[in-house]
């Protein structure tokens, strides 16, 4: 990057690390940023300062938040009953945009696989266990984890650590996504949606 | 997004300005943050605050800069007879990255289109001609601007401000871009590289 002004460099270097975001649109945001009023990218760098400051895991649901427990476990307003368990932080907020769910969290660190080096001990496995046993109210636990091999093999491995809970465990349902035309719908998907079939 | 902590929120806020970045990519960043060490998010502010604190333009060619005269233009191995004419700062960083040019730069500020209301006076083309009024030891100016329609307008623009110097007025060569297959080459790019023709 011969000529380019050290703060641009710099900035276009941060942008660099994200996920998904190469060198050339990298250097677009920094060029970008560049034109904008000085308080906005100001405002920018105050709003990283902040997520390294001032986040950490909730003591109860392990998810990211700013307080523990974060707001949903200190939530009375939520169902005490029911436990939904995700895989990372950000899976929490889809299962909350549905608008379905009322219960409270546990954020598991990941799915299992063994090739990858994840294992049950890289998980908060045992985490949840405890919770479940120290916790009577939860009477349902659904695992809300992918639709793919890992999620299957992580559902299957956590059922079979819940046998001696007198708990419901559950998780969600596979078939068509809605506004799929069955055309286009891939012979797995089909497949999990005829044997989950459901009375009209 | 309700129920996310407050600085995930900022975080997500802030990158969403981006070009091309949308509220999830947005979210995205801000959760990939939020597990990286401390030091690089501490990092990354730095270097957008670094940005908001550093970043001028040249006075001599109009590129962002942390300094004035930039780089280029403080440079005496430069080439003083021949100027590359470009629409953004960006620009040059392309240019550069050729190789092939050693002379200095003037930034345009953009190309002209009148319907967007990019008239002449918004850019520094005034600024263009009486910086090669002062400085007679140009003798050669590049117009290294898009190969669209409003950078053929201010290519033509420009010639004409320029018809009264005795300088040679270029631009970029039309064509086949490398690597091109023939067979995919559109008809206007076969066109124009036809006409360019050059002897083997």
């Amino acid at each position: 990057m011969a000529n380019l002004p050290d703060p641009i460099q710099n900035a276009a270097a941060a942008f660099d690390i994200l996920p998904g975001v190469g060198p050339r649109a990298a250097l677009r945001y920094a060029y970008f940023l560049v034109t904008q009023p000085k308080e906005v990218v100001e405002r920018f760098s105050r709003a990283l300062q902040g997520l390294a400051d001032k986040i950490r895991t909730c003591d109860t649901c392990g998810q990211w938040s700013d307080r523990s427990p974060c707001s949903i476990c200190a939530d009375p307003a939520r169902d005490q009953s029911i436990l939904c368990v995700v895989a990372t932080s950000p899976d929490i907020r889809s299962v909350e945009d549905t608008g379905v769910f009322k219960g409270r969290y546990h954020v598991l660190g990941g799915t299992l696989d063994p090739i990858e080096g994840r294992t049950p001990d890289t998980l908060t496995i045992a985490k949840l266990v405890s919770r479940l046993k120290s916790t009577p109210s939860i009477t349902e636990v659904i695992l809300a984890l992918d639709a793919d091999v890992p999620g299957d093999v992580t559902c299957l491995y956590i059922r079979k650590q819940l046998e001696s809970f007198p708990i419901k465990v559950m998780r969600l349902a596979r078939g068509l996504p809605t506004g799929a035309a069955l055309e286009y719908a891939d012979a797995h998907t089909l497949a999990d949606a005829l044997r989950g079939r459901r009375e009209q």
